[in-house]
């Protein structure tokens, strides 16, 4: 019996030390040999901002399709889906009208989806807000022909940001139909930002059914404070804003999907995502080409490293994450019409910045007992929480919803602005993320869950 | 019996509770209406690179000692240190002669503390090598005359990126008088970053009694690189280079100190510090700006929040941390001197980024067991290890010293280079570290060590 203790002891710490040596090499690979910053390098630099419907967004297609099957993935395909076509519009103006201070231009852009104001624009008094309670109490009466000015800001003290985010964005997702029913005609929302600059952060809003659609943007924090300092002394500024955006008929699109077989349930699955598709002003690189590059870099990583999983595994493009969510509809769709078993599905979509650890969905006290693999690469938070948006239709189907969680201080600063650019993105980070998540997705495959 | 274990656990739980929310005022303040950013920005950009001897290292001292007494702590005072004095010069050429590629000058800049070549510079053969062993293989027969290229990188699969720079740092530190010993005539050292790109990146190095003194400079990694691949095709390459530096008199400097005196403990000393002076060639933000700011804001929050410490608290600028240590040293004569008990002394000095939690050189059971109270703000790592340069010499009364370790990913692509400039520093990571040295300095004040 001691013998054969023993013999269990070392053969569990010879396990141990064999999950520790392959998330070494994992690691090892991905910060030395790692492919996801030239991918995102030419994500970003070469197609730019890949709104769904646009150009960019095609390109966006075809080049994560073939560096899949550069890679040697056993199977890459596209999955057909329709998706809105949101456009901009070249000229968008912002103005502070005010007997006080004079005509002071500001720095504004239309909100995703939403319809421009045409030529000729929108003017009127401007009346600010924090929330959709004081629009009931101020009622027609008041509102009627103003703009309504969204402008409660993100809780600067919640550490994780995406509470913050979560705790404002109602305003510019809701604002333009809560305002447009005591007859508003049109809102401005202050940015989605904890960063107090000149900079104005785009972002999806939507209609409400039966409600007049208005005209909606977003303001910068700078701006939003300037233009709130000047309503305190003169209520009876006015606000001129002009928008040409125009929601077009949906466009034929695409999912892809890269594969390796599984050897052992080749019909269960693994995945991990990201979304192909970003906001147009900046280039996307945080939301969401880091998302995008490191999950192809963990399929690649099982490739190069000759890992062989039991289970297949997927790296999913998933389209019109932003304003809409279709990519993840059809993906979810697909797969139970094709009766495909998802054990877990790992979404990166908060940013590719350093691995702080995961938010999990499901099987918790499994993966969290992970941990102390995790720990020599200073990755120690496993927190109860959602997965991601493209993820989450999987839900139905009983998946285990997993996000990839990295340090969440910088995101909302680049989230949907023109300055979620490439050199925003440091490359250990981004390597680093990619290796997390390869690493989760090992254990998974070879534990299971 | 039983009522009274009652009372316990009700005192503990209030005791805990109390904790607590000290600490979510500290951080709630940091993040609100924190100071630390607007300083660091005024010493960055109206100040700039602080060279110790420099107008702008006086300019700092001048700076930070307003702010303290402006912040209302009960005492500042200035500690008379001499520093050295070293000055750049103004032209840095580098440039390499290959028969094969032509003549291509390439990115170089003098090593802190060395001596410049002077008009006409230093033109020899280049001789790579990864370490100092090399060196003795080849001997002086080979050595002789040439100029040596230390191209060891730092190590990529290193998580912890300062164990990566310790792995290479003597290649700059010591690189020099190795080479002199078998008579080379400069040395080109392969910047200490992580980085791939065209920044040069200073540093200190020395020169070791006895042996000649002979130029050094660093080049940049992309362009080690470039010459690595050149000498690999053409052994007859020459290298070119002109540096202007020069070691002028000491001069008269200070650190600078703020205090909080300490209701219950007056003569016993907790310290929070970071050192002001800087390399030259970018404007010292995060090595060592972060550190000093957050120092000062450290005891600002203490003020602000009206805890009134049971120690006194210090928040030290040391002084020529960079290319002397003189200040460190200075301060821990002073506290000897005056019979001060150092309790504990903490160090920022690793940059302003998002904190992961502290490096500890004693007491190390106890400051571990208060992981839980920094657990909800994503600071999870307590770690055996070193305090930091300038509060190292206070080893010796048997000071606890500790470092702040923020996410050390991104810190060596600035370290020392024209890239550590405001714009790198992020606003919330910079406060949340603040509140946690703030947060450590409550704890050990009021539970001691």
């Amino acid at each position: 019996m001691r013998t054969f203790c023993f013999l269990i002891v070392i053969l569990c710490s010879t396990i141990a030390r064999s999950q520790e040596n392959q998330i070494k090499k994992i690691f090892d690979e991905a910060l030395t040999n790692g492919k996801s910053y030239e991918m995102l390098e030419f994500l970003s630099n070469n197609i730019g901002g890949r709104l769904s419907g646009s150009p960019q967004a095609a390109a966006a297609v075809e080049y994560t399709r073939q560096k899949m099957i550069e890679f040697g993935f056993d199977t890459v395909f596209l999955q057909p889906v329709m998706v809105p076509h949101w456009i901009r519009g070249e000229t968008e103006i912002g103005r502070i009208i005010s007997k006080t201070v004079g005509s002071i231009d500001v720095n504004i852009c239309a909100l995703g989806n939403s319809i421009g104001t045409g030529n000729g624009g929108v003017s009127s008094g401007i009346i600010e807000v924090q929330n959709f309670e004081e629009l009931e109490e101020m009622g027609i009466e008041k509102i009627e022909g103003n703009i309504i000015f969204f402008n409660r800001p993100m809780d600067p003290t919640l550490i994780q940001t995406f509470s913050a985010y979560g705790g404002a964005v109602n305003q510019r997702g809701e604002g333009a139909s809560e305002a447009a029913k005591y007859g508003a005609i049109g809102v401005v929302v202050r940015s989605m930002t904890l960063s107090q600059d000149d900079i104005p952060h785009t972002g999806s809003m939507n209609y409400s059914e039966g409600i007049a659609k208005i005209p909606a943007i977003a303001i910068s924090t700078n701006d939003a404070n300037l233009l709130s300092t000047i309503l305190k002394t003169d209520k009876e500024t006015q606000f001129y804003f002009e928008t040409h955006s125009e929601m077009l008929p949906d466009v034929l699109s695409y999912n892809v999907v890269g594969e390796i077989y599984g050897s052992g349930f080749p019909d269960e699955y693994i995945i991990v995502g990201g979304h192909l598709d970003s906001w147009d002003l900046g280039d996307g690189s945080h939301d969401d080409g880091a998302g995008c590059v490191q999950s192809i870099e963990v399929l690649r990583l099982f490739k190069q490293l000759g890992i062989i999983p039991q289970h297949t595994l997927r790296a999913v493009m998933f389209m019109n994450e932003e304003n809409g969510l279709r990519g993840g509809r059809k993906y979810a769709e697909l797969a139970e019409l094709n009766n495909e078993t998802h054990i877990a599905a790992i979404e990166s979509d908060r940013g590719g910045f350093t691995p702080k650890g995961f938010t999990i969905g499901g099987s918790y006290e499994k993966i969290s007992s992970w941990a102390p693999l995790f720990q020599p690469y200073g990755i120690n938070e496993f927190i109860k929480g959602g997965g991601g948006a493209d993820i989450g239709p999987l839900r139905e189907q009983g998946t285990t919803l997993i996000g990839y969680y990295p340090d969440p201080q910088r995101y909302f600063d680049y989230h949907h602005a023109a300055s979620d650019t490439f050199d925003k993105v440091n490359k250990r980070e981004l390597e680093l993320g990619a290796a997390a998540m390869a690493a989760l997705v090992y254990l998974i495959d070879t534990y299971g869950l």
